[in-house]
């Protein structure tokens, strides 16, 4: 029988977009096993209201729970942003979420005390990357952008069209005259976007990646714990979602950054 | 006890992109009650599967008999493209849908023979509309677009945004180039960027709205089967959404037009 150490890693999002934080995980720790579940037939969470994401949320984590991972990490801001108490006082587990993660690695790197955040709306509106923000230095000044289209232009593939430039610009424009040094990126999606987001900052402004923020985290925690993993041989991922819309080997493999294999669709 | 023709007439919808289709409703019906259902709890119904849209439109299906309507309007050019013939098998009563009602009128409108369809991955994916039109006269030409950036730019409100000009003409350059003399609005958010489009268009391009060519088909099949309600007092309008995100009163209105009372959230 396995150890707790030798169990997986439980990866959840509203979709795709957690295959990022995924990708950071298995880039730090490599010889962790993971289980990912992305709610694809009922994304995205972040124009729903908080009960029905709580809802979702608790169903995906049983689902997780009955696939026995020693940890569970939240890799979508929406869920983080609305849910992350109600699946803290459920799991029974460690639980780590990109907003944490996220809010901590900004609080490290400015030095101007002023930090800009884009997220989706619903994301922004829940006020978590602030209250994060605030709970490590009351003194933090924080300025939250909503990006409602960065998520369809990244699904486009968009990545560097002329279109999400300006819509980016757009965006970005309240922030940065706020004078932030430090700007998070507060969607999983967003990660595809660096390069784009890096240019159009400029290079005084230090970019925030909640998924390598999160999987730092992991790796730090499962040390603590003694849960990291004793195995040193090939790590074995899973993956599972309530659809498989067309185009989503593609995408999910742009956001995965390697070939998507052992996908199953299940229903919750 | 009402006679069949007092019922209401059933609208639904993945979303709220129906209410522009209930708007054209009750401009063209104005004595017709409607219940509108809005699955708003997993939408959007574009990136999912066929699998899982006609399973989400079945429970809408019989949410909506339950409630006794007469007549069934598929508001959603999603579903109509690959899942009207499993609501008509299902359904027991007319069943009109959007994509039907505007490969009609696009047949109707054009001259040159060349029409083009603006519409969601999914849809132009299940070339649905081309088999509507082909079906009607197998001699048309038909060049399809998909616009996915579109519903997002809609329901953000950017209607004359430069993002939403450069995106729009993007998407139409390779249609206009085959020298389209109609094009039809195949999602139900297009209405709202009409005035957008038809400038881009230009003067010699006829559009074609989906939910004002379904609201003609209405007002027609009532009559045939006998079926207009002789109420003549003011009509009741009902909506039923899965969720009620954030903004749904703002963003709804602005697709209805008008105050959007009488909304409540249940589960299917």
């Amino acid at each position: 029988m396995p150890s707790l150490a030798q169990r997986p890693i439980g990866v959840f999002d509203s979709g795709i977009g957690g295959l990022t934080v995924t990708r950071a995980l298995m880039e730090r720790l490599p010889f962790e096993d993971i289980v990912y579940f992305g709610d694809t037939a009922r994304v995205p969470y972040g124009v729903k209201s908080v009960a029905t994401i709580e809802q979702f949320s608790l169903q995906m984590v049983d689902f997780l729970l009955r696939h026995e991972v020693k940890m569970l990490v939240i890799a979508c801001n929406t869920i983080a942003a609305v849910a992350d108490a109600k699946v803290r006082a459920h799991a029974g587990i460690p639980v780590l979420d990109v907003i944490d993660a996220g809010s901590r690695n900004a609080v490290t790197a400015t030095r101007s005390r002023s930090i800009g955040v884009m997220a989706t709306p619903t994301t922004v509106n829940s006020n978590a990357y602030a209250r994060g923000i605030h709970a490590l230095d009351a003194e933090m000044r924080v300025y939250s952008q909503a990006c409602p289209l960065l998520v369809p232009l990244v699904e486009e593939g968009w990545l560097e069209h002329p279109v999400t430039r300006l819509t980016a610009q757009e965006y970005l424009k309240p922030v940065l005259a706020e004078g932030v040094d430090t700007l998070v990126l507060g969607c999983t999606h967003y990660p595809l976007l660096k390069p784009l987001l890096a240019e159009l900052a400029g290079p005084s402004v230090a970019l925030v990646d909640s998924a390598v923020s999160v999987a730092e985290q992991a790796a730090r925690t499962l040390a603590e714990l003694d849960l990291a993993t004793p195995n040193r041989e090939m790590a074995h991922y899973r993956y599972y979602v309530t659809d498989i819309p067309l185009r989503f080997q593609t995408v999910g493999e742009r956001f995965l950054g390697r070939s998507l294999q052992h996908l199953e669709m299940v229903q919750l």
